[in-house]
């Protein structure tokens, strides 16, 4: 453990220059949130109505009726006002701030004197904390402290985080050990990493110590949700839940001795994330290492490919080691962002390049998926495999959708990925007293402080299309001694270093290369990083990828797409002696590095009437062209796989 | 079509010899019809109640209470007796004729004044037919008619059919397009069929009449269940049918323009088989074309190659052609059934030999693989590949059982396995006035009457381990003329024939050999079918197969099974240049031949512990061992696939 902390950069202080990811943050900005806020207002024509910010005007008393939407709708309004101060970090946009300040208005008047805050709870009177496992009430808390928590820290403005102050203050009266309080914690984790955020920004250990009570009575025997009227006697919220046992939220066995991931991903990698916040915070050891133990069962068990987690529909989950159908998979968009913020959380714990790796993989593939370049239409289930035809027809892929959806109304998804984009900053940098991690390959610039001395880092790339990534350090006083570590990422199959021309071998440790130095004014450092494209393949205890192979260049995955190479993409064949020529797209995605790749697929003319019989299908040689996966489905519906049967 | 109508064996003249059928028949009468019984008495301790007897007695006012069960719960007791009557054809078992006959009085007594009957709607008070969507209504009303056609057919006793006979006559008077009468149909089809099966035995044509304007109407737009309250209001007994569509129950669109097989697999053979009925009875070629495109979709497009449908688990569906997934599927046994008899059917109004190879592959594979040898552990879901770990903790697969379950409280498969069972004898023969047809090689014994002359058939096998079928043949009459059919399976590498010791080529047409002579007394037939193992490929459209080969001998399909080749199964490649060897297999299934194959798997050991990397696995040469599907899941629980990975 290292005694010197190390933190992301602030977002205030980076700002993101990168054409490719500079279109989808701008989108954010442009789009998403605008969209949002109408959306949560009930403005949008033919769209589903949010009722979001009604409810906040009901239990405010500024208007009549009924709670409306989910038991978590409040959350759309948290999410949004998030990803609202992710974006006035770098740009203090007038007219959503002015909106922002509006829904916190609101949303301090619909607050209880005691400090409850809950719209559904509130206007229904039913009684608070009676459904833990069910009733949201910590998860919509927990959505509403990390939007106080990330608006103050964007506009030091305090009027929100005092409105979850007090509801934190609340929650530390009712919830705890002491007899007369409840003894009982979450159904959705989700409190427990925000209330660490606000012990960060408040320095209050109150809050700091019931995220680490909620996470040590998790699980413990008797299982507290097992007193719960839902449960005992099957009054369920939600229908579904009947069929769920204790491990769908972590809940089976004491959290502290869970070793494999389980149940719903959302609400798993949401708590692992408190877990390592908890062992950051406390320095503990054990703490760490469970998470550690936690990690490497996704990351060696139980993960896509590209950075996605859920391989069971029902119930949104995590199923069993090398389980990983890729076409009947769930690999939600918010589990991946939840992915991603556990393994930053990993990176920051222990410096060890292997997390930043999965942090890469998800943003690049699954993340970028999930969104449409006109920024209202998004997926929230993340196949690697479709069939249209075959989706549409068979109900076992009844969650699947084979076009990206207009965002309507109740949405986790799409502010989950707003909040990402807009806070990319966090995950390019990192940095303590003495060294500054540069994690990814993104044109951007940022600022810091080491030791009281100002740092500037600018990075030039267009990473991986390029390997060439460099960067100019520019202290504010020349001559600072001070550590840069450059992550050097496990798919690199080499890389060279030169400082102002000159070959560097730096000190390698857990993927980073450690250059200790006297740094002056506009020192460049330049990294070429071979990442040629790549065929990797699956262990074979996956048995749905045996016999199949994918082919990435650097984090990206690539695909094969029905608009480039017709039909019945599971009759192609890669012959992968053969290297992978590239191909620059100039139309898909304003312009996208392609893959050309040789192989054979069968003659389907020759494939006959009937459906069994004992002749071998007929192939041809064939090229096919490879596309990067977040770019799918995005000329029209059609059939698509990442895993390509491989001739032997 | 030929005016010469073809009718399948009496069951009162077919003598079951067979030592393998042979087993599986004596389950029926010795295990599963008492231990039905028991059950729906709520006689088995330990087990759900059934409630179905008692449903009976408090309709009939012999007791108080409330209905339990489902809305169909009735048919328990009319599938217990309609297997009754199979099994008494052959043999007139006392005290399963005597708990018949105290069943059959309380359905009497339990019946209206007007004829109605229907425990569910007598007791609760619902109102008649007002949910013919849900309410299996006229479905049960099929299952007592076809169960009281059987008991009149192998008793004599007229008392059920009677009772019956008042309940079609009502049905008459509700059903109909004439002004003040209900112009539906039923939501789950099978009264159609049984209607039929009533005209044949009353010959009284309002029954045939009626079952002709079930299948004309449905269908037709307006679609009369959009006119219910369970779609209009949403009021579901069931809650998951709000989820369904019209083809759901085939009903998307006029039946007789129908064209592909959808909707829910046990509705669709059933309401097949009585289109084909219609199509004997009224000699209707238009309506025979029309059944032949269906069969055709089915078994050309939408049948696993163990004789069963349902791709889908939810809907228990037809899906998409060559949609077929060998793990997340339904193939339920009574839909396995439904396809036998509607091919059946089908054989009757063509001859073509083509649907007895189908009748044939359900039987030998998906039917027995339902029934455990104790008569009391069912499968009614019978995927192709099985992964336990897998399926107990990947929800997707929460519709599959990794072992046979005991055979508690409602259950249609169970007693749809024995009345096929027991009426096996209807498709191993059928004739018409000048000839016989030999369908199934099970050894047996056969007497007709053609022409008014008696003739007997006995058939010694031991098929398909062994090719060689004798064939005895004694007219009643010396130097009799008539034809003798022999079914030429399509699987059949080569047939040789001789009758009395003289090959004889006789004259084949689809897929029959046609011996037309005079024959004397026991002039004996002898074929030499040549069955060897064969590898069997799927049309390469199947995507799920692709490079893949199942294995099969004559009409059985093998399997590998962890008990004897370990886990991994899907690691397995079969050298399919190398001849399967026969081994017979003592143990299993007290003798079965088994077969050696050669090919090579993976090296787990070697296999690394990382998810995703560019090596390739690493293959040793091994032998493996095939059982037939239908035995599979006898020695406990374990890994089983039928498709296996070919080398290329």
């Amino acid at each position: 453990m290292v005694g010197n902390k190390l933190t992301g950069a602030d977002l205030k202080h980076v700002t993101i220059q990168d054409t490719f990811w500079g279109k989808y943050i701008d989108l954010v900005d442009e789009v998403i949130l605008p969209f949002q806020w109408d959306l949560i207002n009930d403005r949008v024509e033919g769209a589903e109505k949010s009722y979001c910010i009604r409810n906040f005007r009901i239990a405010a008393g500024q208007e009549t009726g009924e709670h409306k939407g989910m038991v978590f709708q409040d959350t759309d309004a948290a999410k949004w006002l998030e990803a609202v101060a992710c974006s006035l970090n770098k740009n203090r946009n007038e007219s959503l701030e002015k909106a922002a300040d509006e829904a916190i208005d609101l949303i301090a008047a619909a607050q209880c004197e005691d400090g409850y805050l809950n719209t559904y709870y509130t206007i229904t009177g039913n009684k608070r904390w009676s459904d833990l496992f069910e009733g949201h009430e910590l998860y919509t808390a927990g959505h509403m402290i990390e939007a106080a928590v990330a608006y103050f820290e964007a506009t030091g403005k305090r009027k929100f985080l005092d409105v979850m102050c007090k509801f934190a203050d609340h929650l530390c009266l009712v919830f705890g050990p002491e007899e007369g309080k409840i003894h009982g914690y979450p159904g959705h984790p989700e409190v427990e990493l925000a209330l660490v955020k606000l012990y960060r920004v408040t320095e209050n250990r109150n809050y700091l110590w019931l995220a680490d009570y909620f996470v040590r009575t998790r699980g413990e025997r008797p299982c507290y949700f097992l007193n719960e009227d839902c449960i005992r006697n099957g009054n369920y919220i939600f229908p579904e839940f009947k069929d769920f046992d204790l491990d769908y939220n972590q809940s089976h066995m004491p959290l502290k001795e869970q070793e494999t991931a389980e149940g719903h991903c959302v609400r798993a990698v949401y708590l692992y994330s408190a877990m390592a916040d908890l062992a950051y915070e406390y320095q503990d050891g054990a703490l760490t290492r469970q998470c550690e133990t936690l990690w490497e069962n996704i990351v060696n068990r139980r993960m896509y490919i590209t950075g996605s987690i859920g391989s069971a529909a029902y119930g949104e989950r995590f199923t069993a080691d090398y389980d990983l159908p890729n076409d009947t998979n769930y690999s939600e968009s918010c589990a991946t962002v939840g992915l991603a913020m556990f393994s930053n959380r990993m990176f920051h714990l222990t410096r060890d390049g292997k997390y930043m790796d999965i942090v890469e993989k998800a943003l690049y593939n699954t993340l970028l998926a999930g969104i449409a370049m006109d920024g209202t239409h998004f997926f929230y289930v993340n196949p690697l495999e479709v069939v249209p035809e075959v989706v549409k027809k068979n109900p076992t892929y009844r969650h699947i959708k084979t076009t990206r959806q207009l965002w309507f109304g109740v949405a986790c998804c799409p502010p989950n990925i707003a909040r990402t984009l807009a806070s990319l900053g966090n995950y390019i940098y990192a940095s303590d007293e003495s060294t500054i991690y540069v994690n990814l390959f993104i044109r951007s610039r940022m600022e810091c402080q080491l030791s009281g001395v100002g740092i500037c880092v600018s990075q030039e790339c267009n990473f991986p299309e390029n390997g060439t990534v460099t960067l100019s350090i520019s202290p504010e006083k020349p001559g600072s001694q001070f550590t840069l570590a450059v992550r050097i990422p496990s798919y690199c199959k080499g890389a060279v270093l030169k400082i102002n021309g000159k070959e560097e071998a730096g000190t390698l440790e857990k993927g980073y290369l450690y250059l200790n130095r006297i740094w002056e004014m506009d020192d460049t450092v330049v990294m070429e990083l071979n990442v040629p494209f790549r065929y990797v393949r699956s262990n074979p205890r996956v048995r749905h990828n045996i016999g199949k192979v994918s082919l990435m260049k650097g984090p990206v995955v690539y695909c094969l797409e029905e608009a480039d190479n017709g039909k019945y993409l599971s009759g192609a064949v890669i012959d992968t002696s053969v290297e992978p020529q590239e191909e620059y797209d100039h139309q898909l995605l304003r312009g996208t590095l392609c893959a050309r790749l040789q192989g054979s697929r069968i003659d389907y003319e020759k494939a006959g009437d009937s459906l069994y019989g004992e002749e071998r299908p007929v192939y041809e040689k064939t090229e096919l062209k490879a596309i990067p996966y977040f770019c799918w489905n995005n000329r029209g519906e059609g059939e698509m796989t990442v895993w390509m049967r491989e001739k032997e």
